[in-house]
């Protein structure tokens, strides 16, 4: 099948500077699929001009007259910005018009905008946020929720549980996927409350449940996806970011100490950017948005031309394989059960 | 005044090999300190072989026949062995032969029995774990609960920031320290229930609040404190352990690669081991238990020399400074007021 991906490309810090070439980049590797670029149409031909005919020709340029910006309220986002590209972007997948949406903008405003237009999946009490973070063995673990329900039932983290099974499944082509329950202590006596319970329910569940999992097991990647509420999720993400960037502004500071420390600099270099690439959060770019009718990806607000084209590739694996039919098909078979 | 401290000789990973050098390094600082060293003694007579009688009349063994394992559960450590290391040094500070006691034991167990051989203080419904984790300005952000509660109503939470508030004027000498309330995002609208109703109370207390803080502001270094229930807390703490350990290991990898990177790595080596010098973990070792009838201090399970002595460090200025009086102190202004 042909897919066809819609661009808020107005969105993020950068806005067309970023998402139009990082699709150039990628139509360039995907002569199959199509791109509908939402926008301001002045800007995008611009942004576009360098680019040769015949890959102009994969693209569709749909207009749009506002632009959700990083700190505008859900409320303003959701109802004054009728025209955002945001929303028309999300709208081209409603109306069966794209496979999937990418986005850079807004989380919060994405998130409210997408539930208002797509609506939730039959079965799905609450959309969740999931996304891949590096881990020892090379691979991404998958964590989910990452801010979108701060407070979680049991039976929220359940679904969270069975959606990512089947994105990592879909996406990574992982059978199986082993499941973590973040906690703070392996042993089942331990956790608060919501946890012990959301336990129970997983081992009673069909999913590849491996029990309670703790912080330090993301990294290790002791589990394929680990899950937790909103709450736990942001704050060990933003608190993981906050870790990593101390710790290179650190190491760049103390090479830059003296012209001694510069010359060192320069015979370390190769093995510290190896060991950038090897952790590089670019990479593992684009949360999806789970539990909707209809694919979302969310981009880093700050993504650059690589990281933004590593979310197109997760769009576009995720739509190529039906990720959402095959959790709304999950949920449909869940509840005959 | 002369402080006596009291240690648990047989916690930890490592036991007297740990402790005893530990605390003969400390004594030689500190002339006027005395240490009881709770233990076997024949063990312990031998690890203090080495060190001189001076050094040796500052220091009394006082006999324990059993240690708390790691890994035995709470109920062991507190209903069976009653004659662990853990539990007579913790009976030395009940009654009034020690300031403070030190265990590089299981957290849980030295919660457990110091919760109830101690007490807790009046007005104080729930003793919390802080520690502090090293920032960006070089100093530490003080962060509580790291486990011990796992579910936490909004009172519990002021009642931590204020016990915080103390602990960080009396050990750090800061006065006025500033609280920030661990959520996941600035606007006063964000987070879930509990955070925004501890938010309110934390407004109209006398405390110095500064107002929500994100995960990343624990390594920023925005506020001195920051306040959260222990199941965030504790997957923070340990999600943090587990990025420092990957980033340290992949560093490690890539230098061990070649020759080649061998010799980079040898250029490499000052300015890596002087970053690593910066956020040492060692140096900022010491959780304090709070909200006790005296002064408990619990090293990492893992601590060496080094990292047990910033531990007796920790605990000679809290004992010197009168914490555990000046927060008993504080809650009974508060009650009144």
């Amino acid at each position: 099948m042909s897919v066809t991906l819609a661009i808020d490309s107005m969105g993020g810090d950068h806005g067309v500077i970023v998402t139009v070439p990082a699709c150039c980049d990628f139509l360039e590797k995907h002569p199959d699929v199509r791109i509908s670029l939402v926008g301001d149409p002045e800007k995008l031909k611009l942004a576009l001009k360098p680019y040769s005919k015949t890959l102009i020709e994969q693209i569709q340029i749909i207009p749009a007259s506002e632009i959700v910006l990083m700190d505008d309220p859900i409320e303003v986002a959701l109802r004054r910005k009728k025209d955002s590209s945001m929303r028309v972007a999300i709208e081209q997948v409603k109306e069966g018009l794209a496979d999937a949406v990418i986005s850079s903008g807004n989380t919060g405003a994405l998130m409210a905008i997408s539930r208002y237009v797509l609506k939730t999946l039959d079965g799905v009490d609450r959309p969740a946020i999931a996304t891949a973070i590096p881990n020892e063995l090379g691979r991404g673990t998958t964590m989910l929720d990452l801010g979108a329900n701060a407070d979680c039932e049991p039976m929220h983290l359940l679904q969270f549980a069975q959606m990512a099974s089947v994105m990592v499944q879909v996406v990574d082509g992982k059978d199986r996927p082993s499941i973590g329950l973040l906690n703070i202590g392996e042993e089942v006596i331990k956790g608060n409350e919501v946890v012990k319970q959301t336990a129970e329910l997983l081992r009673a569940s069909k999913l590849n449940f491996y029990g309670n999992v703790e912080g330090n097991d993301i990294f290790k990647g002791t589990t394929d996806i680990v899950v937790c509420d909103g709450f736990v999720g942001n704050v060990v993400l933003k608190a993981s970011e906050g870790l990593a960037k101390m710790m290179s502004g650190l190491i760049r500071e103390e090479f830059n100490r003296s012209l001694m420390t510069k010359i060192m600099a320069t015979f370390a270099m190769v093995p510290l950017l190896r060991v950038r690439k090897r952790v590089d959060h670019r990479r593992y770019n684009g949360a999806v948005l789970l539990g909707l009718r209809g694919c979302v990806i969310k981009s880093h607000g700050s993504a650059d031309r690589f990281a933004f084209g590593c979310a197109l590739d997760r769009a576009y694996e995720a739509a190529k394989n039906k990720m959402v039919e095959r959790i709304a098909q999950d949920f449909v078979v869940e509840t005959k059960a």
